[in-house]
């Protein structure tokens, strides 16, 4: 099975009340990459400058993370990232953002990555992802994340891209505005009537709330995480557990798209334990079952 | 066994997005007794004014609610509260309030109520939840609520109850106030150790977090609840399902203590899909069970 993303990668800085991360690797598809390669191989599709401090091969040493997508491209520079959280940290601002490279031509997916058969689409313009996923020959389950300002922006070309996935990922203001409703529920509901089978509305510390298109429901809470340091990649590291689970089992029937959520969970409750990739790096995957079983006994009754 | 309940009776007007209910029956004592009602019986502990124009033994017809320690006290009018609910009805604002009888004499607990086992103190100043504990000669298990007044203008009163009572109940703001933590996990752990071993965190549409002093943890999400008519009573029918099932078991251990939690959350579930007690007066024991068991494959992966 192959597993490809689509995404960012950024060099952050990071200011949360409990410390401050200077110049870290950051980006949707370094946070996605790592968490799914707990579960399964991931083909990485993502460009960077040549001013990149970071050399990626040796970031994912020992893991399987295909980097023959990656494009280092001469003469132009990193993204960057400078944000702060604040008091429980469910809330940021971010304090600089140069797209860099980001704005211009996006990366290509290799030929040899055409036949994919999942496919994770990170954060990006919606006309982008398109273009992206048309590089694909035949996926089997097409997962994506959006964000407000494309809701806003560019919904038309999100409407398109809808039609073409299996599954939205989104937080639940970016639901209430796609839906124009105000309970989740419904939210989640009347977005799975614009294409996606599935659809994830992530919660930040309350979980996250999945609905399927046939009326199930699925809810769950967020790990009950004691020490929060950095919940950047938080979002992003719960989709790459998610996905990667998805095909390591090469299902995505109901039952297996809860245990991937829950997987996901417990995935994202690593990551915002340290600074940067910190807290994924110390991870194996016998801490990943641990939690996923308390997390089962943590909603039992 | 029995189940004592102290708190407010009152006239109610509401406003929420989908409707107005002018000068309805509501107030903790109310929502509670009904809610806990189906479970077990209930001794109810509360005062009206001469005015109220709601006759309770009509109320309470065919529940098990004792109405011995109601007192209709003459010369005083009834405690009357007016609001309005906002957006995804998680806020509201309080329109009017007029304490009324609630700012004179407090009930007495009845003689014959002395012997009661289970208490529920709903929100009240400290002090007299504590004067009122004082009627009951050794209950077995009393839980209590509380809201940011107290935490902030009488928290010397409100330290002395926590160290009598078993059960603390509160919501997520008045967690994080009462604890100084942000992190609702280790405020609901710092709070068991401020007295009570078992701390109940109300998040509203997103569930409970419960916290048992030995760090044991159970967190559940709402009931999926499409249809929010009135949010008004929610958190006194949570307590009535949860005391009520304790009651009716006659064991608070962790596993109890769960379960007890889930009714609860279902109770309150039907609570809100309609205006002041009507969501709780065309329910049956039947409809709680379905959707108790709805629930638990909500949360199961």
């Amino acid at each position: 099975m192959s597993l490809l993303v689509t995404g960012s990668i950024g060099i952050d800085t990071v200011r949360t009340p409990v410390g401050e991360s200077k110049d870290c690797l950051g980006g949707s598809a370094i946070y996605f990459s790592m968490a799914a390669s707990f579960f399964a191989p991931v083909r990485l599709v993502g460009v960077i400058g040549e001013d990149c401090p970071f050399v990626l091969e040796n970031v994912f040493a020992g893991k399987d993370v295909d980097l023959a997508g990656l494009e280092i491209r001469q003469g132009s520079k990193t993204f960057r990232w400078s944000g702060t959280y604040f008091g429980d940290m469910n809330q940021r601002t971010t304090d600089a953002c140069e797209l860099n490279v980001l704005a211009e031509d996006p990366p290509k997916v290799p030929d040899v990555y055409r036949d994919s058969e999942y496919v994770f689409l990170a954060n990006t313009t919606p006309a982008l992802q398109i273009e992206l996923l048309e590089q694909v020959d035949s996926p089997k389950f097409v997962a994506a994340d959006t964000m407000n300002l494309w809701i806003n922006e560019y919904k038309d070309d999100l409407k398109k891209l809808l039609d073409k996935i299996d599954c939205l990922v989104l937080n639940d203001e970016e639901a209430i505005l796609l839906s124009g409703d105000e309970n989740l529920i419904l939210a989640a509901d009347s977005i799975t009537k614009m294409g996606p089978k599935v659809v994830i509305v992530k919660k930040g510390q309350h979980g996250s709330l999945t609905a399927v298109a046939d009326g199930d429901k699925f809810i769950l809470p967020a790990y009950p995480a004691e020490k929060v340091i950095d919940p950047t990649g938080a979002g992003d590291s719960f989709a790459g557990g998610f996905m990667g689970y998805l095909v390591k089992e090469n299902k995505t029937d109901t039952a297996t798209l809860k245990k991937a959520v829950a997987y996901g969970t417990v995935v994202a409750s690593f990551t915002i334990a340290d600074f940067s990739l910190q807290g994924l790096t110390k991870t194996n995957r016998g801490d990943i079952d641990n939690r996923l079983a308390e997390l089962r006994k943590v909603v039992k009754f």
